[in-house]
């Protein structure tokens, strides 16, 4: 039975039981969280879903982080999670093609400060949720994911693990929660098709669905004890293969949540590799915008389907362009937040340009995805100069890791405008000393309020 | 493009084009899922769920039924929708099979309290959320069943066309609301094979998540526009075969609401034909329990498939055993609520008669489901004589109906020990005449909190 597998592993799963490289890379993912989640929160979807749960109301037992006010639980989970995944730049699992910190951060850090726990338990119940989340995940990638936004159902029970850890469930309970959790799970990816903001909605749900689940079971609501593997359960009704093995494959040995990639570019995924090599080839032979006539991109097929668009026509369809993407790179030498502004969707050099971008398959590449997302580019400047660049992996990648000092750059260009200074700095020490903090609502606290 | 029909047609469906004999089916509907609530409200699935809102807390909206309290209107839709199918004698429509009022009339039921709307106001989305719900159910129909619970996923989307009427959203908002209903729609059988609590959280959620896909499109929240019939939509991601044109077919012409049937017995529905039989057997011939030697029940494969229990464990499972419930028939001649006792699952003389039930799928009648849903019976004396009967349709469908009065009655057995006698009674009649409540809350005011 999966989910007893999975409740043992959570249960018997503590701090002290965390290698010190998990403890680690935990603190990057929840700073590099909160800098989305901060970057998203002055944006619509997350407005919206702000005004409306202040009017619902609720015990004040967590921070909505679009204004620093506190409501229920299930509302700063539904708020926070849907402003995480806002600006693109939150984390993602390339196995499992699945964006945890959105679903799982959010609802873990609501039960806590319901709880008044502190970092210790924090850490460890996100190391929980990311493990389950993606290892579920990894199960049913990839056919789940033609119809189902991995990060919305996978998430809703990442976010259950990791919040039933925090509310301190017994086996028993746990199971209950992944049961609670599963029969929850939703979120389908037709919203691509027109752009809809329910994709922001999805990682929220799944936050606060997951705390729900959680929550029930804490109360001994009863949940499907089979609903991973079950005749009628998660796996058969929502994938036409999985394996089930990935899901306890060194389970509670290997800690999924180093897996992680995260993102330094404002723009889907699928579009690093590429920026990423242009970046390089531009400042390694001091090129420039004007002097390029063609630049040829190479990537797996995935790549094309989800980001092969010369004609974006919103700033958010232009995160989805791998040739806008590789305009902005070749003009500004960054690809972040601000370039993706209408002047420069409008601006006719850039438009120009994009004809200029070749992008095709190239069957090597594609035969090596999903293990890698490699890519392959080629500038070719008026005079008839070629530069080329290869790399197997975009950069944030465990196999192309950023730095801590990188990701704190980050999270300063993220959430700068939202913090003072001082207080911007206090947040990054205490982040990264969170095991000593002994009750996270002294990281929240006011957090979101424009202080 | 199906969800801008449907919102077309919620959009211009008034009370006013309602014909009398819909408005007046709506009002019964009204009545019998408030009685099924009720019954449901002191159990513990809607116990823990009323602990828990409870204790998240919310602006007073809405009334939720387990206690009288108020709430946010998305904490009322999700205990109301709980309790409304816990005694499983809430309402179904067999086409789709889908519990229609169980997450739809809570979540119109919140909406119209919360804006202080009335009597016509509610019927009218009543009728608009059965509608949408049982069209959506129709086109998926048998396929998704399997794995999906239709109660949950379709209700998300009656729930949200209810609550949108309510509301008085645009046609774009209106397609807005089911783009974000469908992408929340979820629920999986697997809680059957243990039971689960789970099963009442369906419809909870369902109404919950509905009512909050209409108040997101309120505020131009914006869903996908092919959430139903899209490449990676609804129907092709939980369906392996489907039939849109059944979502269309006379809408605005027929009211699905009239095709709903009422359940008499505390059973499952697919006991029904069943117990009617032997109900009318016993008492055309004046027959008793002790003079049965044998019962041979035929019925369709999919009775068979779920209440074919000879060895029911609990109260809830003697529910899906047409053995036991054919032996409470032919013991009590009845099959309410408080058959369902342990003390009954224990009797000795009703468990062995258990095994004097044999329960066989007819090919006739088998080729005859869903469109009928039939049932026949023999009945043989220790004596020798043997008593038949046939049924196309239990009682209780609209092809085999009960009166207003029996309704009114099972109201009175399922709402009695919750109202005071004079309460009891003006409920009835405020139900009855809701056209002419000019506000909503002047029936709820109160209700559930035991006055």
């Amino acid at each position: 039975m999966i989910s007893k597998e999975l409740a043992s592993f959570i249960y018997r799963t503590n701090f002290s039981s965390l290698p010190p490289e998990v403890i680690e890379y935990a603190k990057l993912c929840i700073l590099d969280w909160l800098g989305s989640a901060l970057a998203g929160s002055d944006k619509l979807p997350g407005k919206i879903l702000s005004q409306l749960v202040t009017k619902l109301g609720g015990t004040p037992q967590a921070t909505v982080l679009t204004d620093g006010s506190k409501n229920s639980c299930l509302h700063a989970a539904l708020v926070n999670g849907a402003i995480s995944h806002t600006v693109e730049l939150d984390d993602v699992h390339k196995g499992s093609i699945f964006h945890p910190a959105a679903p799982i951060i959010p609802a873990a850090l609501a039960a806590a400060e319901m709880k008044g726990a502190g970092g210790k338990e924090l850490l460890t119940a996100v190391v929980i949720g990311y493990d389950v989340g993606i290892r579920i995940g990894e199960a049913v990638t990839p056919s789940h994911y033609y119809y189902w936004h991995t990060t919305a159902t996978c998430g809703t029970f990442g976010a259950a693990a990791a919040v039933g850890k925090i509310v301190g469930l017994t086996e028993e309970q746990l199971v209950h929660a992944l049961g609670n959790a599963g029969t929850q799970a939703a979120g389908l990816w037709e919203f691509i098709e027109d752009g809809a903001m329910t994709k922001h909605l999805h990682p929220g749900k799944a936050a606060m669905n997951g705390l729900l689940a959680a929550l029930l079971a804490e109360r001994n609501f009863t949940g499907a004890a089979r609903i991973i593997e079950g005749r009628r359960g998660f796996c058969r009704a929502t994938a036409s293969e999985y394996d089930l093995e990935k899901i306890t494959d060194r389970l509670g040995k290997h800690y999924k949540i180093t897996e992680t990639s995260f993102k330094i570019h404002a723009s889907c995924r699928h579009t690093h590799q590429t920026v990423d090599i242009v970046l390089d080839l531009m400042r390694k032979y001091g090129l420039s915008f004007e002097e390029i006539a063609k630049v040829r991109v190479r990537a797996y097929q995935i790549a094309l389907n989800i980001t092969d668009n010369a004609d974006p026509e919103t700033p958010y369809a232009a995160k989805f362009s791998t040739q806008f993407c590789v305009a902005l790179a070749a003009r500004y030498g960054r690809v972040g937040l601000e370039e993706f502004s209408e002047d420069n969707l409008r601006d006719p050099q850039l438009r120009e340009f994009l004809s200029r971008v070749e992008f095709v398959t190239d069957p090597d590449l594609d035969s090596a995805y999903p293990a890698k997302w490699p890519g392959r580019v080629e500038i070719i400047l008026k005079d008839g100069r070629k530069f080329t660049g290869y790399t197997d992996f975009p950069k944030g990648d465990p196999e192309n890791p950023v730095s801590r000092e990188e990701l704190i750059e980050k999270f300063r260009q993220l959430a700068g405008a939202f913090l003072t200074p001082s207080r911007l700095e206090k947040v990054i020490t205490d982040v990264l000393q969170l095991e000593y903090i002994s009750d996270v609502r002294k990281i929240t606290s006011g957090l979101g309020s424009n202080d």
